[in-house]
This record gives C-alpha cells, structure tokens and sequence, in this order.
C-alpha cells in the first residue's frame, strides 16, 4: 500500500522513444522525442525536460470488492519483457463530473460506462498503473500508463477507442495520447 | 469547486490559541501555544513554527447525493462571529482500511458506522471543512477543522464521542485533539 510518486519528464532523454503524441481534447501538450521516469519529487531542473507531469498511486475511487478479486485474478505485470510498447495518456476531467456525489459518478463509471467492465477485458494483454493528480493540483487529475507488446497494439486501440465512446468520457476536458515504444 | 490548499502552523504566532491538545491514539505532536492558517504551499520558514500540517479541499469519496442534499440544506458556515472556538482533529487511518475496496469502505463509514448520519445531526450548529493530505504524503490523511459557539462545547464533545465510538473508528491508528479559542 505504499504510494508511489512518479514524475513523467518529456524531454530529449530517456529510455521511451515518443512513436505519437495526440491531443484527444483540449489543449495540447508540446511535442516530445523522448520520455523519462523518475521516482519522487523532482525539485532539480533535469536536462533537457520540456514538462512534467506527476501523480501518485492510491486507493482505489470505484472499484467494488468482487470487481477488484476478478482484476487481479486476470492482470498482467508491469516491466514485462515483451512489453516494448507504451502509452501514457493524461486526462482532466471537467468541474461538473468532481461536483457529482460519489454514488451519481460510480453509476456513470461502472453501471453506464463499463469502465471496470470494459478492462476486464484487456488486463491480460495490457498492463496498467493509474497515478491520481487531483489532490496535488497538478493540470491533469490522472496519468494512467500502460505496457504492451508490438503484437497488441491494435488490442490497445480497441481499449481506448471504447472507453472514449462511454458517457464518463463526456466529462474529459483534456486528453492526450502519447504512445512510446523501446 | 476550486481546491483550497491550507497549512496549520503550530507555533508561537496565529490568531487561534491552543486552549487543549491531546493524543487520542499514535504518536503525539507538540504541544504549542498557537495555531495559525496559511493558504497555498508554504515554502517559507515560518518564524516560531514547531509543526505544519497541511491538506487540501477535494472532491466527496462517501457522501450520496441524497446525503449531501440533506447536509447542503441544514450545514452552518464557517467564519461565524460566535464561533470563537475551533477544534482541529488530524487524523490518519491504517492501511488495512485503505486496502479495503471502496464499497467496503462505504459500508464500513455510513451503513455500519452511520458518519453521515451522526454528522447530520451536529452540521446546524458546528460548522466544519475536510481537508485530504493521504495523495500529498502528508503525515495524517486528514485534517478536519470544526468550529462553534462557546455554548456549543458540550455538543461537539457529543459528536467526537459518537464517531469515536465508531466501528469506522477501529481503523484509525493516529489521532490529535486540538482545541482552540479566539
């Protein structure tokens, strides 16, 4: 349980080569050859960095019990050898989707959406983190980074591209799609 | 919906003065004369500062829409001319209870526990603010500040006492009493 603070640098160093950056919607973020990832807080101005963006792992905002045994029944490791494929894709949500109550934003997520039921789907292909935003005032409330192997690119599309169709995804403001390989 | 984030300065300075602190549970903090509030990250040494805490105002993670309509309609504000008594409890939670699933979690804080409820019946009269520091790395995961009338004293021992008492309560491994006067 312990919370992992990550700063995403995107810059000219770093072991992730940018394959696509993509604004989804709203503002675009400049584009990038290279990415890095650092560990805690990053006070120090690092060499060749053009933005940060940072987040922190935490407890879990949605997910019920029997839908948590059922994800980690199923879910792939992060640092997977032929995983050489990733995506980090941050996402800030408008003020009416944090203005809803907990009940009326869960019933969007999961029971309109799909969102847990939608990556069940995909957890043993694509491995996933989700670092939260919202609490440090950072410009976007999520960071999630996933990892895939070349052969489940187009299974990555199909991920994305049905999360982007739900009701929740009327309530992003701000995405970008930024796609790395190694 | 804008997020305030606030630093507790306890010291030799501020317009609130310590009247009482106690440990409720865990490690202790301090004892100080004064209690004084910062808006925004405080990167400043204060002068005559012993301790900050700080957390910041974020979205609901429990309360249904019904529930906050219930508190909306009935909750005092703060900064009251007669309120010149204040209480900040910090307070940190174990990780077995942030492991837990979020409907776990709820059933735990309302329908087993009845925080709402409980809460419900004490917002006429003791005005109060949540901040969270769990996603900051903040020592406690929250900061709540109460404040009152001086005749109200005896109501908001009634409602610490109650929540106390709380199987929710059970999963609380640090906390400190501070009350104050102006």
């Amino acid at each position: 349980m312990t919370s992992l603070f990550h700063t995403f640098v995107g810059g000219t160093a770093g072991r992730w080569q940018v394959e696509r950056m993509r604004v989804i919607v709203g503002q675009t973020l400049p584009s990038v050859p290279r990415l890095s990832i650092f560990e805690g807080n990053q006070s120090t101005t690092l060499e060749g960095s053009i933005w940060l963006l940072s987040g922190v792992t935490s407890y879990e905002r949605y997910v019920h019990k029997t839908e948590r045994s059922a994800l980690v029944a199923h879910q792939s490791e992060l640092g997977r050898i032929e995983a050489a494929r990733a995506a980090l894709i941050p996402i800030k949500k408008s003020i009416a989707w944090w203005k809803l109550a907990q009940d009326e934003r869960r019933a969007i997520f999961e029971e309109r959406s799909h969102h847990i039921t939608i990556g069940l789907k995909y957890v043993a292909r694509i491995a996933r983190r989700l670092y939260h935003g919202y609490d440090l005032g950072e410009p976007f409330d999520f960071l999630t980074w996933f990892e895939y192997a070349p052969e489940d690119a187009g299974v990555f599309e199909d991920l994305v591209g049905a999360l982007r169709g739900t009701e929740e995804w009327t309530y992003v403001e701000r995405e970008v799609d930024i796609r790395l390989a190694r």
